[in-house]
C-alpha cells in the first residue's frame, strides 16, 4: 500500500469518523503534493500551513499521535515531537486526557487565497458596513509567543508561586460584593497602589479617585471614546502608530487622522495644526513601534497646544517602566496643568497580557463619568483578580519584579544588538534601541517588507512589517519589527541567525 | 465641651489632617441637624446618606474608629460595628493594615440635589453628546449585594475549594501562549464544554467552533452591535428590558425601538411588524424583568419573521439554567433553521459575576469575524480563567453546582412568596415567579414606585422600581423587582418585614 492509500484508508476508516477527518484528509491533500518522505519538517510544515490558511481551523482535534503516525506509516515519536513544537509555538492546545486542539490564531500572514470555510461574498451579506471594515483592517496578529513576537514580555519570569499565594489567602475570605458585580472604578485598594506607583515612577499628578480600572487598553480607548468624542469627530493617530488604537477610533465613528512622526516625536504639518482634533493619540515615552522619545519641547508644544485648543490628550505610557539606559522622563500627565491629558497603562507588559487589567488616569472632573460608563457599558470589575494584584503591588512584589525585567530585557536587548551588528554591520538602521520590549531594523526602500516577513515566518521566525503599523498607503519606509522580551538571551542569536539567513537575497 | 464643638476640634486638630477631613466634616454638619445622641443608627444613617449623597465618595478613607469614636464622644465598638455594618452591605471596604475606605458606588437612589463634587454644567463642557447621554440615562444600580438587591446569585455558596484547587494545578504549569495574548474566540477547552453543556441542557445545535467567550454579556452585545448592525440601524428592545442592553445599543448608534411585551412574550404592534428592525433583543426563557415564558406560538412567529426579513434574533438566556417547577423550554437557537439567532449566556447567574465571563454562540460563518472583533477591539482573553472554569465544568463540578443551587434559589423563592402572602395576601399581582432569581411585586398605578423604593432603601432593604426597566415615559405600570438570590431562606421574612413596615401609608 503506498502512503496516499495510507492516508485514503485511514480517511475512509475508523479514524475518519469526527473531527479528525479534516486533518486527515488535509494532510493527504498535501501529502500528494509532497515530493520527500514524511518527515519531522514536512509534518509539521503540513500542519502549520494548514492553519495559516485556516483550511486547519481553531478547537479542531488533532488525530491522536498514534493514530496519525500509523496512518503515516511514520515514527510516533515524531508526531508527538511536531505536536510539541506546536504548541510551543501556540498553534495547538494540549489538553490532557482529551486530545491536542488548534489554537485560535488569524493567521500569521494573510493567505494568498482567501480562506475557502466561508465565502467572502456570504460573509460581507452578514455583516455591517462596520463590522466589514474592521475585519478587512484587522491588525492584530495570530501569534502572541516566540522569537521574534513584538509587544509580548517574559511571562515566564513572572513570580507565579507569590502570586498564587496572595490568590489563596483572598479566596479564603472572599466577601460577598468581591464576588458580585462592582460598580464605580475598581477595587480602591489597587486604585491607591496605582496611583502611589504612578506618582513615584512616573511623575503623575494623581489620586486614587483618579484611577480607573480597566481590562485592558482597548477596553480604555472604547471608554474614552465614547465620552469624550462624538462620531465624526477627528482623532489624530500617530503614523506607524498602534493599530489597536485605529480599530477601537474607527469602530467608535471617529475619523482618523495620520500624523507623521519625526525624532521629537508627534509632527503635525502646518496645515494639521490649524484644524484642531477632538483628541490626539500620543505614546511619547517610546513612541509605538519607532520607539522615539518625545522630546521636552515638543512636549510642550502639545501641552500648550491643547489647552488652547480644547484638545485631549490620549497619552499611551505603555512600555515606560521598561528603560535600558537613561532614566525615563516625567509622563505628559505630569507635566500637564490644564486637566486635558487622559493617562493610559497596563499591566501587560509589565505582568502578563492575560492578566487582562489596565487603567486610566482621568481629570476629577471625569471620574464619576468614567465609572459610570465602565458600569453601563461592561459591569466591569474582576475585583478578585484586582484584589490580589493590589496586595501584589502594596507587598512590594511588582516593584521588584520590575527591577529584575530591567535587567533581564537590557540584556535581551544586547544581545539582539550584537546579532544584527554581527550579521549585518551597521548596513539597517535600528530604531527605537535603549527602552521598551522590541526595536525595529530598517530596511531599504526597495524591500517589500510584508513579504520579507512572510519569508522569515516560513523559516519559523516571526516578525511584524513595519508598513503593517502605517496608516497611509504606500508605507514611506520598511522594516521589521522584533520583539526580544520573550526570548531568552541564549536563544537570540540562534533564532536571529535563522532570520538573517532567510532574508538571502533579499538584501 | 458639647458635641459641636468635639467635632469642631476634631476637624481642626490632628484628624483632620488628609483624607480624614471630608468625613470628619460630614459628620459635624450633619450633626448639627441630628437631634438626638448618636449611636449606632444615627452614625450608621450619617455615612451612609453621605455615600448616597455623594459627599463621601469612593476611595476616601474613613477615620480609624478610634479616632472617630474619641471625636464624637460614643463607644469605640459603635464606630466598629457601623463600620462593619456598612461593609457587609458594600458600602465600604477593609483593607487590613490600611484603614476602611468609601467602596465604588453610584447612588442607589438619585440625589434630589446633584454631587456638589463636579457642576454639571462642567461636566457637560468636558464629555462628548453621546457620553452625556450614556450618563443621563445610566441604569446600573450601586449596590451589588444584600436583600433583595435583582440579579445577584448567592455568591457564597461557590464551591471555592474547588476553585482554588483548579486554580493551583493550572498556575503550577501555566504555558507561556496562556499567559500571552489570545486570538480568536477563547480557550479550546472551555469552548468545547460549553457547547456540550448547551447542547444537553438548552436544546443548542452548535460546534464548539461556534462558541466565543467574552468578559461578559455587555461585551458580547457590543460586538454585536458592531459587527451586525451600523449606526442608525433599529433595533427593537423588549419594554420592560434589560437596561444594559440598552446602553450598549444606543452607546454604538442604533435606534433604540421599544417593543411591548404580553403573557406570550415580545408582543410588536401591526405597523411595527411593518417595519423589521435590523435586529431584535429578546429574553425568551424569563424575560427580564417581567419573567414571562414566550410562548411556543410567539418563538415560531418570531423565528419565521426574522428569517424571511433577515432580522438578527439577539437571544439573552441569563437565567433559564434555574428554574423552580417546570422544565426549561429549549432556546430559540436549537429552534432556529436559518441561522438568525445569536445566542447569549453567562456565568454571572450561575456562578459568580466578578468571574466575568460569559459567551456568544454565533452562526458558523461569522465564527471567524466575532474571533477577529475581538482581537481588535479587546485583545480579549483571560486565558487563566478560561482555563480553570474548563476544568471546572468537565470535571462535573457545574453540573453539581447547578443541581445543588436550584434547590437552593427554589426554597428562597418560595419563602419570598409566603412573606408576600403574609404581609400582603393575595392583594398585589406577582409576575415572574417559578424561574429565575427575582421577581416583581406589582403596584396599583397610584403609587409612585421610584419613591417608594427611595422609602424601603432608607430602612435598608433594597429593590428596583419595575419603571426604571421601562423605556418608555410614563411607565405604564409599577411595580418592585425583588431579587432573592443573594438572601438567605431564613432571613427572607425578616428583611421582606423591614420592606412591607416601609411600605405602610403608600398602599
Amino acid at each position: 500500500m503506498n502512503r496516499t492509500n495510507v492516508v485514503r484508508a485511514a480517511v475512509t476508516g475508523n479514524l475518519a469518523k469526527g473531527p479528525h477527518t479534516d486533518v486527515l484528509a488535509l494532510v493527504g491533500q498535501l501529502f500528494r503534493r509532497q515530493p520527500d518522505e514524511f518527515n519531522h519538517e514536512s509534518l509539521y510544515r503540513v500542519l502549520r500551513d494548514g492553519m495559516h490558511q485556516a483550511r486547519l481551523t481553531a478547537t479542531t482535534r488533532l488525530p491522536p499521535s498514534r493514530a496519525l503516525a500509523q496512518a503515516l506509516g511514520i515514527a510516533r515519536n515524531t508526531v508527538v515531537q511536531v505536536y510539541a513544537q506546536l504548541a510551543l509555538e501556540g498553534y495547538v492546545v494540549s489538553q490532557v486526557g482529551r486530545g491536542t486542539f488548534v489554537a485560535d490564531m488569524v493567521p500569521l500572514v494573510k493567505p494568498q487565497v482567501p480562506a475557502a470555510a466561508v465565502a467572502p461574498a456570504t460573509r460581507r451579506a452578514l455583516l455591517s458596513s462596520r463590522g466589514g471594515r474592521l475585519i478587512d483592517d484587522a491588525g492584530a496578529a495570530a501569534l502572541q509567543w516566540g522569537a521574534f513576537t513584538p509587544g509580548v514580555p517574559e511571562v515566564r519570569l513572572f513570580p507565579a508561586q507569590v502570586w498564587t499565594r496572595l490568590q489563596n489567602r483572598l479566596w479564603r475570605k472572599l466577601t460577598p460584593p468581591q464576588m458580585s458585580y462592582a460598580s464605580g472604578g475598581g477595587d480602591a485598594g489597587l486604585r491607591y497602589a496605582i496611583s502611589e506607583h504612578l506618582r513615584h515612577s512616573r511623575g503623575l499628578q494623581c489620586t486614587p479617585e483618579q484611577v480607573v480600572v480597566t481590562s485592558g487598553t482597548q477596553q480604555s480607548l472604547h471608554l474614552v471614546s465614547q465620552l469624550l468624542a462624538d462620531p465624526g469627530d477627528t482623532v489624530w493617530l500617530e503614523d506607524p502608530g498602534y493599530w489597536g488604537a485605529r480599530s477601537v477610533f474607527q469602530a467608535q465613528g471617529l475619523a482618523v487622522e495620520p500624523v507623521a512622526v519625526d525624532d521629537e516625536g508627534l509632527a503635525p504639518t502646518d496645515k494639521q495644526w490649524l484644524s484642531p482634533p477632538r483628541a490626539m493619540f500620543v505614546s511619547p515615552a517610546h513612541q509605538y513601534p519607532l520607539g522615539v522619545l518625545m522630546s521636552q519641547r515638543r512636549r510642550r508644544k502639545l501641552l500648550d497646544y491643547a489647552a488652547l485648543r480644547g484638545v485631549w490628550v490620549i497619552e499611551d505610557d505603555y512600555d515606560s517602566e521598561i528603560r535600558h539606559r537613561a532614566r525615563p522622563m516625567p509622563s505628559l500627565q505630569g507635566q500637564d496643568s490644564h486637566g486635558r491629558v487622559i493617562y493610559l497603562g497596563t499591566f501587560s507588559k509589565t505582568l502578563f497580557p492575560a492578566l487582562r487589567l489596565a487603567y486610566l488616569v482621568v481629570p476629577t472632573a471625569l471620574v464619576a463619568a468614567f465609572g459610570q460608563a465602565l458600569n453601563e457599558l461592561y459591569r466591569e470589575g474582576h475585583t478578585p483578580l484586582q484584589v490580589v494584584l493590589a496586595r501584589f503591588m502594596s507587598e512590594g512584589h511588582y516593584a521588584s519584579h520590575l527591577r529584575r525585567m530591567r535587567a533581564v530585557y537590557r540584556a535581551r536587548h544586547d544581545a539582539l544588538l550584537d546579532a544584527i551588528a554581527q550579521h549585518f554591520g551597521k548596513s539597517l538602521p535600528i530604531w527605537g534601541r535603549d527602552a521598551g520590549l522590541h526595536l525595529v531594523l530598517g530596511l531599504p526602500a526597495a524591500v517589500d517588507d510584508q513579504a520579507l516577513a512572510a519569508r522569515i515566518a516560513q523559516a519559523g521566525v516571526a516578525s511584524r512589517p513595519l508598513s503593517l503599523y502605517h496608516l497611509r498607503r504606500p508605507a514611506p519606509a520598511g522594516g521589521l519589527v522584533l520583539g526580544y522580551g520573550g526570548v531568552d538571551e541564549a536563544d537570540i542569536a540562534r533564532h536571529f541567525a535563522t532570520l538573517a539567513q532567510a532574508t538571502e537575497g533579499w538584501l
